[in-house]
């Protein structure tokens, strides 16, 4: 990586002939020139080590009154750039660092020239003491210089160029959509900016580049990819940065779900066993429905390092000789009960089963039942609290579906199903990090598929969008066409219209890998009658569509391809490749959580002449008195 | 570049078996299934051929009236998208097409399914018709289905990728710096982005991310590089888009200007090279200072393909022995003449005298004096109306000085200094043109350099920065630190500081390509004594420094190394290499002149719930009754 240096011309340049991290034991005995920053300076009575910091690496400088240097390297301070030129020495014996490449060697200073001096530094860069963020970020160009953070940046970069050569060894061609565009029905809020040509008139920043790359397929480029900053108005959380972010954006055409997959999938496999520093990265993602997930892991990103798995037993505990009431009226109202195994939770003192139970309490559900197994004679057998009021034959069948053996402990979590399955996801992630059941050591990927086209909105008492509108239904494109709009009108949630629609599903699907979702994806609806009657089964007429997505309309009217694809997040794929929570440690010059940049002043106030050409004035909020 | 589709599978792929530019003799008697858009549709007679068309190439299909598919067939028309089942059969002799790869082969159709029908197409995709630019905006998923403007998106990205490979292999390092961020003293109007959590405050959208290269070569990255899009508020031009455009920004640490070129030059020669097409390419790229360049070409964006060189003659003219008034006058108010040689011009007849005449004077200029030198007795001798003024003598000179020799002529260029040197300039160019001297088969690059620091304003009687602030000045820095402002303040023009600090000249340099300016770039002003100094002599105080670059300045102080880069403009390489003059050739979705997107529909309105979010109001214009 360490470009070539003119070292072999006969005249010195100017500030360097060898990077700080270059020299070697054949390098001793050279004369050399290296400029850099002084990391840190040691003073050891008349002799002074200057560690010598660049990119590339350090490398420690000596020097002593008998070098005509020494009063400039006197007055030299931390993190002051200076040119030495010097002489290259084998360290003394028993002085050598190991850790260093270039800890073989030293260099004599027979020359020192500062070349950028500094004031007192607010935030050291040798050393790793904690400071506080706001700090950090107002001096972002120092803590820059520290060395987890500089290689949490050159990963990131190593990681995208290896997102970009993938991609493109995969057929996929790299494109610029615009960034002043059009609002874009993403559902997040947008960054409106005034036109000053267009008085009243504003672009808006893209949430994401979806309509554009999908014209782009319409337009017949076949395979779209583009590192794309996408823009939200959102409020920050740890792992998204206020304002902007980068996808890696990915359209297809004439593909199937199952083409994305394959053409996705040793990308992500690619670029994670490339940078995963020795952690396992599943060979073959596996896929798993919707349905499945929400079952098997209370959630649509379950983390599949945790080896627990969920089971249902609400037609267990309806049974009549199971006689455990609380759960009875659970099941009585509709509800669910799901059953999280806890492998050799019986070892566990009482204290771990109440520190759950206080955490079920703490999610708002009255507790956290369980029963723990035991071998008794050759015979499972299950004690706790409430395995008295469960015969041993359900006992049995609970520990068989639950996968749990003597040893081993089953946790319960009940109420209506969707909150049932939550907890009991909650609980299965809690349970596996009490009992360390995660091998964290690995990457662990799955895609979640089937997501439902719609579903039912109980406060409006109607058929909604279940997630993306712009999913091609997986269904038969004449029977879809053929659902009958009056009857659906006049019925509630159990009618059989609704019913048959609620089961729809959509050829969405999900990327997830350690329990974070990288990624939506699908094949769209490529075709303007199934759109309109997609909007129809909504609630929406023609009039909202053409008006909202016309442009869109109108280019799927000229003969659209079909077409599919997803943009997994590149942030948050650094963020799990560097093992870093915080978004703020992977990006080069992030905003704080308030959305401002506290190192260049943003944001700012405009001038009046500028908010004049712009067409708008302020309209603050009153101050409090 | 194609990818491999699954066609070893038992089972057919969904949508293709093979691309559309796949199929050669060597597949015939295979079955196949192709997908695309009809891009022509011929009937001959109860035989129809469609050539079907993606984004590798084109197929000629067949079908008659045995075929099961015929009556869906006859339905299809121009783009419309489907997929076909076929029989791969060799041409009929005779009906072979050896421009296209798939020429040799045609398939038979047996089964025919439409994937997305189009309506009346507003502006057909085949056929070279030429349609007014903004139906071409609104339909730009049309247009760029055509072959040219398809093929220039592509080419587009594959100058990207080289140009990235080329800075990678150079050392490189890619970076993302923000997008939304605060404003920066580039000069021009920016973009504005109101704040929703901060009131009354706004982001700006960076007009290069010059400040942010510069903080990460102080943060200690060494070599940033960045495919970077900025954003500037201007009015159309041609060769710019309104809104946003992208640059290949470039920043190095511990350089000098000569590494700068280094580095730039084999990626500029490289990618030239890459796509050029045949045209030749300079192998080494000279360096023209910026006086010469003036001198020379009167412009500092000197086209080098012409190979005309401009002299000046001033001192010729105001000799005793010439008796040309016109000049005299002009040279006796401190002006200039400068000679542009128009090689061959001796056999051009009146009428081209006579244009450039008209021209001149549509310049603003009185006209274009010249001299026509012929041979005569091995004697050159001049003709046209002001050689009689023009001692043979003094003609000899002007032909040595100009490189003018018998069969030539020279015109000239009176004035004030500056007006003579542009005029002769433009004279150059149109001389060049009108003989048809210049080698178009070629990028002529070139360096021009030593850019004065300060130049002298005239309306407000003072020194001021001549182009961009932030370079370094070539002068010896306690030189620079010790000049006297004192004595400049009671100074004019003439004075001597004055003139001292005229003929400072800085680090900076342009990269110009057959008369384009690609880019600016320098030096950087890393020492924040020198920046100060710099800016007090253009009467610039401390506190205007801390208040408008005081993040920068706080940066400077923290050690910062001597940097410099530079940042080609990128859309202007791919119209250089895609021949196109108009840039929105060459991007993959433009606005229009007046900023807009047609297709997408922005600006737009935004709606009261938004302003309000944003703090802000609309400040209209009073409506034209």
């Amino acid at each position: 990586m360490v470009p070539a240096f003119p070292q072999k011309k006969p005249i010195m340049h100017r500030y360097r002939s060898h990077t700080c991290g270059a020299l070697r034991p054949s390098d001793v005995g050279q004369s050399v020139r290296l400029s850099g920053w002084c990391h840190r300076i040691r003073d050891h009575g008349g002799v002074l080590f200057v560690d010598l910091r660049d990119h590339y690496g350090l490398t420690q400088c000596v020097i002593d009154s008998d070098s005509p240097a020494f009063k400039a390297a006197e007055a030299v301070r931390s993190e002051w750039v200076v040119r030495i030129d010097g002489r290259v020495r084998t360290r003394p014996a028993g002085t050598e660092n190991a850790e260093l490449p270039t800890g073989a060697v030293e260099v004599y200073i027979d020359d020192l020239e500062v070349l950028g001096p500094a004031g007192e530094l607010p935030l050291p860069v040798f050393g790793d003491l904690e400071y506080p963020e706001e700090t950090r970020l107002r001096y972002r160009f120092l803590d820059l210089r520290r060395e987890k953070l500089h290689a949490n940046i050159m990963k990131r970069g190593a990681i995208i160029d290896s997102l970009r050569r993938r991609m493109r060894d995969g057929g996929f061609f790299e494109f610029q959509t615009p960034i002043l565009t059009a609002s874009s029905p993403e559902g997040a809020r947008d960054y409106l900016v005034p036109s000053r040509v267009h008085p009243g008139k504003f672009y808006a920043l893209p949430q994401a580049p979806q309509q554009f790359k999908q014209l782009t397929m319409i337009a017949g480029f076949d395979r779209y990819f583009q590192i794309a900053p996408c823009f939200r108005d959102e409020d920050a959380r740890a792992d998204r940065s206020p304002g902007e972010f980068y996808q890696l954006d990915i359209e297809m055409s004439f593909v199937t779900q199952e083409d994305v997959f394959q053409a996705v999938e040793p990308v992500l496999r690619g670029v994670f066993e490339e940078f995963a520093d020795g952690k396992r990265v599943t060979k073959e993602f596996p896929r798993i429905t919707y349905a499945d997930s929400m079952l098997k892991y209370g959630v649509d990103k379950p983390d599949l390092r945790n080896p627990l798995i969920i089971a249902d037993v609400t037609d267990l505990f309806a049974r009549d000789d199971v006689a455990f009431k609380a759960f009875k009226g659970v099941i009585a109202s509709g509800g669910a009960v799901r059953a999280i195994p806890a492998t050799g939770a019986a070892a566990q003192s009482r204290s771990f089963f109440d520190r759950l139970n206080d955490w079920a309490r703490s999610e708002g559900a009255p507790g956290l039942g369980y029963v723990v197994f035991e071998e008794e004679n050759g015979q499972l057998s299950g004690k706790g609290p409430i395995a008295k009021f469960i015969p041993a034959e359900v006992q049995a069948l609970i520990a068989e579906r639950a996968g749990a053996k003597a040893g081993d402990a089953v946790f319960f979590s009940a109420g209506p199903e969707a909150k049932a399955a939550g907890l009991a996801g909650k609980a299965r992630i809690r349970i596996g990090d009490e009992l360390g059941l995660c091998d964290k050591d690995q990457y662990a990927f799955c895609w979640i598929t089937d997501f439902p086209m719609y579903e039912w909105s109980e406060e409006e008492k109607r058929i909604d969008f279940s997630h993306n509108p712009f999913s091609m239904p997986n269904i038969d494109r004449e029977e879809f066409l053929a659902l009958d709009l009056d009857a659906l009108a006049s019925e509630d949630e159990n009618g059989a219209n609704t019913k048959r629609i609620l089961g729809i599903k959509a050829f969405q699907y999900d990327i997830v890998c350690n329990g974070v979702e990288l990624s939506s994806g699908a094949i769209r609806n490529h075709r303007p009658d199934v759109m309109e009657k997609a909007f129809a089964i909504a609630g929406y007429g023609h009039e909202v569509l053409e008006q909202k997505f016309g442009g869109m309309l109108n280019a799927l009217r000229m003969g659209a391809p079909p077409h599919g694809g997803i943009a997994p997040g590149v942030d948050r794929i650094v963020m799990l490749l560097c093992n870093e929570p915080n978004i703020r440690e992977v990006v080069l010059f992030p905003m704080n959580q308030r959305a401002e940049d506290l190192m260049m002043g943003a944001p700012s106030e405009a001038t009046p002449k500028q908010l004049r050409e712009l067409h708008i004035r302020l309209n603050l909020p009153e101050k409090k008195a």
